[in-house]
């Protein structure tokens, strides 16, 4: 309790005695997402490429919240692998099979959808429940997700994007702001999830009412939990308070990293699409830890495109040694809120649990 | 209770009859904010610089929140006619008179201090309750200040801006984020209202727990200010949506424009400050509507910096002729929240009356 104590603060309430005792019983909270995904937290475990391995979405399932594979890049190997990974460590538990799920880069399915067609052929007790697609545009896949019995969620990050997904048979929104780890829409274009999520909230109780919508960006606690369910979401994404745990398969370094970070030293830019040669289309760009090889290009963008050899270089060998002075940490903005890297498990119990001391509190101030 | 009905969803909760009736008793939200500066509501009005005038920070205060004129860039002579004319309004009623403060760009008092001297040596009854210092070093005129009786509000983007107002003598930290309209740390270094008020939140129960924390950027309706006393805050300060108001000073074809704008159409950027001629020190740069001028010119800043001149005839014959495609309009991502111009008065009830709707929405899901 004294994590709860210490972590939030609402209008100078803390907790009583009856509070306390409701944290520990750990009641569900229950919304629309947990009864439309039999699940006991109102959370889903963000698709990380190369984090949200099998480990981490078999915790999360495990957990009572719905655990998307990060398929990512949509390389078949390694979605082969992860997926089985998470069916193995979730096998013979029927309701924690069916919390499991998978999401891919849209513009990736583009090259080459072998992952998301080898997932779709497993067997109906396999398939993932869910299937998450961002960036781009998902009326291509659509229909054969549908065929699968898969739940379709599409990830936005603009209220301009949202007709498109609704079009395309999204039974979920995701509404990511800017404070998100890893890609996102780039500054000029993006929205903050404080503004974009009641915004689409309107948008959807207006045309698509049946559609859920979750929050995703900046929410690594009870509080942020909270803060979402007000602003009018079914339920939260959480990417980097899951990557800080010890399923995630980021590597140690750039996690403990992140322990020492805060939410200031995160920043939003191309630097790290360049340097891992990663050929991203506009107006997409990566947020991760700023360390130095950040802060050395940050303001010389064009030149780093025009002549990134070097530091190209320079970025491969940090990755090499494991140095995250050079090499990449994703995280997001919420950094700065994360004091430790325990099991998913605890990490959904946690937020949970908090969120519901932070809406006791509140209602003893409305 | 329509507004609130269509506007709010909570996890596909609605209201019960109970709920409505508690709505229709408009009950007062009381936290550590209402009770300090003696408020019927934890909302304090943005001092937005040539908006923010006397009849807004009158009906503010009237109504019972904190009514802060906009100072802004401490011009005497505009600061002398819209102080006395928030103080002709409220004339007669001590308690009213009680609720007005104003504010101050902190870098532009390094210039000329002479509005700040002028309101500090009002008479005691007459002399403002808070003074607000946003973007610059408050110490140096937190003495004078404190002397005055005024308590120090300061306007903080980055959590490493936070030591020194505490030093300076901070009785309120207002915690702003990037989705706010106007000035505000620019995308690379600034913050997100969602992590900034919660990180500084903690910092705060460490190090100063009797310091108040206002939450600032993206908060225009009910939904946003439960979601930010769920995230620490003690309240908020709101700046577009009591833009958007009867009483507000803003042209009145900028506020008409506003309503038909959506979230997704503002950026921050400098080109507004490069049109006026502003020399605003880095990192701060700007939030307003992107219209056709700040589309023409967003991506070729070094371009417009170092060849001005055709751009800032077009945007003056903007201004003067009233043309919002090329003059700017200055609001935040919440823009998309609203959909008419009432009066203050109505803006700060419908806030609070909403947002204990949420709270107690909230309270039948945790």
């Amino acid at each position: 309790m004294e994590g709860i104590h210490k972590a939030t603060r609402n209008g100078g309430f803390f907790l009583c005695a009856k509070e306390r005792a409701a944290c520990r019983q750990n009641r569900p909270m229950h919304t629309r997402l947990t009864r439309q995904f039999q699940l006991h937290h109102p959370l889903v475990l963000a698709p990380m490429a190369l984090a949200s391995g099998g480990a981490l979405a078999a915790a999360c399932a495990r957990a009572g919240a719905l655990g998307l594979v990060g398929g990512g890049y949509a390389d078949l190997t390694w979605t082969q692998r992860e997926y089985q990974e998470a069916l193995r460590l979730c096998a013979g538990d029927a309701p924690t099979l069916a919390r499991l799920g998978v999401g891919f880069i849209t513009w990736k399915l583009d090259e080459n959808a072998s992952a998301l067609d080898w997932v779709l052929d497993l067997s109906p007790a396999e398939r993932p429940r869910a299937v998450m697609l961002s960036f781009g545009d998902a009326r291509t896949y659509a229909p054969r997700i549908a065929r699968s019995g898969a739940q379709l969620i599409c990830q936005i990050q603009r209220l301009d994007q949202l007709a498109q997904a609704i079009e395309a048979g999204a039974q979920v929104i995701v509404a990511q702001g800017g404070e998100a780890g890893g890609h996102g829409m780039n500054a000029l274009n993006g929205r903050a999830t404080l503004t974009l999520v009641p915004e689409v909230a309107d948008w959807l109780a207006q045309h698509a009412p049946q559609v859920l919508l979750l929050a995703a960006g900046g929410i690594a606690d009870g509080r942020g939990l909270a803060a979402a369910l007000a602003l009018g979401a079914d339920g939260a994404l959480v990417g980097t308070r899951l990557w800080a745990t010890q399923e995630s398969l980021a590597p140690m370094g750039a996690r403990q990293q992140s322990l020492r970070t805060n939410g200031d030293d995160t920043a939003r830019t191309e630097v790290f699409d360049i340097l891992r040669r990663k050929n991203w289309p506009a107006p997409y760009d990566f947020r991760a830890i700023r360390n130095d090889l950040h802060r050395a290009w940050e303001d010389r963008l064009d030149a780093l495109r025009s002549n990134p050899d070097a530091a190209r270089a320079d970025y491969d060998a940090g990755v090499k040694a494991g140095d995250f002075t050079r090499a990449h940490a994703t995280v997001g903005e919420a950094v700065g809120l994360l004091h430790d890297l325990p099991g998913a498990a605890e990490v959904i119990e946690r937020m949970t649990r908090e969120a519901s001391a932070v809406i006791q509190q509140l209602n003893r101030v409305a």
